[in-house]
């Protein structure tokens, strides 16, 4: 049993970790701060919540976060890195869900989020928080990053084509002209007052955004690299809002290098991701559907090659607040602190 | 750990039943028929369950289902009551998500359902599945007759100000003037392809239906007499389709007699459901949310009387899948078998 | 041809009027203030109307209002009330969307909304904008209070029954019992920043709210007052928040007066509605769609008595931001300018 | 003023059709079929048209059709075909909604479609019916094959880029690595009773569909292979199903070619359509929105270059009901009857 705190849990990943964190048989939720709303029962913010979380919000200043075993950070980028070179002098261990301990280059950091990056050295020692990718990092880390929504999607999307652990031991699709169309429901905009995304806005309508860039594909492209083991990486990245709550459906395009058009890569896939627990690799032919994860830590990924050519269609989705947000924080949890990792994490898919 | 068999999986409540009971510390799933689907695999028609349901459709005939502890019937009206008699014989208890055991009264049912009864000696002994209501005959019972969604809500919205067991010893509202305008989202309507419930017609929709008679009119009145001890009750019932897939909304009206224009409503309902493990009598002017019970057994209410005035306004919510069916086909099942009852029912609501 | 301004265009009500306007035949867009976003073009923010409208929002003192023949306000609560009187002094008529000029009754108005009454003699000649009841003194009126979306569902649906006008020389129901349980699509909140409303709260969900009182509970009383011609009116008001943009369904129930039971009530309503434009009494036994108003300025209405007995049920669907707002708004323009009461709405509802 | 009939009116291009045609100032609508619903009133079955539309539903024996000018078929494929050879012989212009008179090549179709094709020789005078193409082909056709919902937004969306009548005297894209990713609300399968368009399935989900193939796929590259003027076109297509009622996103992909890097694409885009009545070019950095053309015959398209490099991404929104499918077809009536071409096309798109 360790003792988890949660800095910033009025937003909807932090909701989700106490969803997550209250069915959790090894977790004992100790504090959840929130400046604005200190003194507020959890459940008076989240009636979904009452009878399973009696907590009430404290301010940061009371927390008593260092007598925590592991603190979640679910606030607003730049909060976590101000915060986490005292957890961990405390011996606390770090997993922020904002952007603080993503991008290794502080110079990108710095650009796409628009603040200076305040503790450079605790970053070096950051882990990136993708299980499938950097398992053993992370069960060795003090401190982790964990990935956005669309990254976690789309990495785990090319993966198998990129990296170089497949079962092909070859160059197979052209990595400078990748192309990620990706569809998130709202719930990827946090919970905030803004107009673009009421109901009355959102509903019954669908568009794209951020098109010119998006701070999530300096995040993606690093990824990308570091999982091909070279630097020649080139995405096309085009975000769309879709009026749902949860999901994000990432459909990918990659164009198949002459020498691999004789690849099996249903069978790739297969064999890439065997032995993972959360990602569901589906039959020949299948689209995936963003309700199959709703509420749950999968991902169903299917592959499809149109017309037997050379562009290879990969469909990938996850619930953006679950495997695309704290599902993925609390399954690092778990492996940094020897738990199996699908603890708590059992959850099927809330369908219809 | 028993064994359970459900008739008819490939509907709402089918599904639902596969999810929680795929959970359940102490079922063994042993089998689920479906003639038009016999053969596919239950993860290939519901892929949110690949990996946690490992059965196939079974026919009928095929079923082995006197070799269960427990049957469901997740069936069309009128498939339970033609095969009850045999699987009482076998020792195999029976549990109905349809109507066949909900009226007492055969000329009732025939009238609103349109079949004559096949089995009026086992409707005798058949318990209505209502355990806030019913929770010692339904420990003991055979056959139980779930309640539907809509009578759920209401008869527990009604049942403090009714029932002679409250606190208050005296009639309190006007039993013969009760309302009952409710909300339902689609999935109340099921898994059948029919153009009402298309997303292109419900979406973006609201509309009333079934103003002339609903079904669960008479079923509501039955248990609302039952719970009052007396026949003088009378209700204006109008449901409403709302465009959503999960939950109902009752809003109740009832009109507060003379005598009783001093009681505290808000204490009466605490004390009546202060033991209830999912029954959750909201602070004083609170609004009840659907999605606060999203894929959850609990059911949450709210008292008001508006300007202190003669009316009574009670909010209901429940998920209509799980308290208004499934959920609370497992709650008459762990009271059957004497397992808490609580037990594979903890999942937290899914909100956002 | 005549001049119309509009005061605070940036709203849903707002945007409603450029979409009606800009296709009325007999009206020249003159000018529409905004201030916050005064040099901003209006087919930039709404750029379903680029093409269709050239304007620019001005800054309120730039816009020139006293040189239009008709102002409307789209403004929060308090704005009209501190305009009117200048420019009814330039000979300008009023048209103001908001609650200032909508009750009688001052000390009413500073309760429920909690400002001050600015001008108290210019309330006394503003006529109530509901031309099914106030036709002859909207044709001569300088200043209009428009009525509230549910106001105008609510009193539509009741008038006939209370109605000293109509066909039956009696009184029909008890107007101390009534009640009306309205439920509203998002729009109603308006095209404001704010959490509740958001898509990712507010879909796949369903709640009251504001059922201890409501802003909307005295504007309606007051009509109905006015329709019945005597005082002894009481209203149980309960609105309720369903997850689609546009359109209000109001159920309403009223108790049947022992002397009334033998009325031809559907006779009634289509008696009393004979002759108007926008009311369509459906026939016996519909149940009318949101949808089949959208966009329209049209109103359907449905009469049920379940079972034959004391409570009669009226269904009354309109679009909150035509009919209940600013195509009402149109259809006063009209009927104080001479024109054609339905120039420029004809628009036929937007099914699916 | 000419006299119109409806073949099959109880579909969503249909009453789509009724109630545009309703409002058409130079139509008479004559007569609707449907074989299934003959003798019920239009209105009945789409209350949205009461008042407005006086027509019943008749047997196509009894429609008369021969008596009109122009003759609209809203039917299954494979109607039209069979109809049409009569109709032209007795003087009626014939638009097919349907794909009869799409496809020029009979083996193409019948691959597609799985039927025969039934008349091949008036096949070979019908004309594609893309006004912002062909329109002085359609101006004197006898008939008209309509374009297909995704087809409209794909062509037109990337003709200026292939087309050889742009301002660049040269190829600009490589027509061989086209991506077309579309998402398209659930009005796109018609109103037709099947599961997975339920409201229940297809809310708050998100999923592609036809991968492997879908019928639009020909259709899009006959008529890009036609814009261009060459065979070199080979397009990847992947349709996604989004959980709203009307409106088509289309995402389309192209790479420049080394000798097009320095073109602008914006004004090659605004210089292609600057005489369209329906198109607009968006500005530089605009992400159009489906609602934005909710109800309207508009077309936004928006074209964007990431980072400056090789990629184009061009967004493009249209209401798959209107300028998808029945607006078109007024559009061309108008053509063929020698109407201006936006006559009872000018409705403004209904947000929010």
């Amino acid at each position: 049993m360790i003792k988890v705190g949660i800095v910033g849990g009025t937003g909807y990943t932090g909701v989700e970790l106490l969803r997550l964190l209250a069915q959790h048989p090894q977790v004992e939720l100790r504090s959840i701060t929130s400046r604005s709303e200190a003194g507020m029962s959890v459940a008076e913010m989240f009636p979904s919540l009452r009878g399973r979380v009696d907590l009430k919000f404290t301010s940061p200043e009371n927390a008593k976060l260092k007598e925590c075993d592991a603190v979640f950070f679910a606030t607003p980028h730049g909060v976590a890195m101000s915060q986490a070179k005292d957890l961990l002098a405390a011996n606390v261990k770090v997993l922020d869900l904002a952007a603080d301990f993503r991008l290794q280059d502080t110079a990108v950091f710095e650009k796409w989020y628009g603040i200076p990056h305040a503790c450079s050295d605790i970053l070096k020692e950051a882990v990136y928080g993708l299980p499938e990718i950097n398992r053993e990092k992370i069960k060795k880390a003090r401190i982790v990053g964990l990935p956005g929504c669309y990254p976690t999607s789309v990495q785990l999307g090319f993966a198998p084509l990129l990296s170089t652990k497949n079962s092909s031991k070859q160059l197979l699709v052209d990595g400078q002209s990748l192309i990620a169309d990706c569809k998130s429901g709202t719930s990827g905009a946090g919970r905030k007052a803004e107009i673009p995304t009421l109901l009355s806005e959102a509903s019954d309508n669908f568009k794209a955004y951020g098109v010119k860039g998006h701070r999530h594909l300096p995040e993606i492209e690093q990824g990308l690299k570091a999982i091909a083991g070279h630097d020649k990486i080139a995405l096309t990245f085009v975000p769309h809002l879709t009026p749902m709550i949860r999901g994000i459906h990432s459909t990918l395009y990659a164009r198949i290098l002459p020498q691999a058009k004789g690849v099996d890569f249903q069978d790739l896939y297969e064999q890439f991701y065997a032995n993972e627990p959360f990602i569901d690799v589906l039959p020949s032919g299948s689209h995936p559907e963003t309700r199959s994860v709703r509420g749950s830590n999968g991902m169903k990924i299917a592959i499809h090659r149109p017309g037997g050519g050379d562009t290879l269609v990969i469909l990938v989705v996850e619930d953006n607040l679950v495997k695309g947000a704290s599902g993925q924080g609390v399954q690092c949890l778990n492996l940094m602190f020897g738990f199996p990792e699908n603890l708590g994490l059992e959850q099927i898919a809330l369908l219809p």
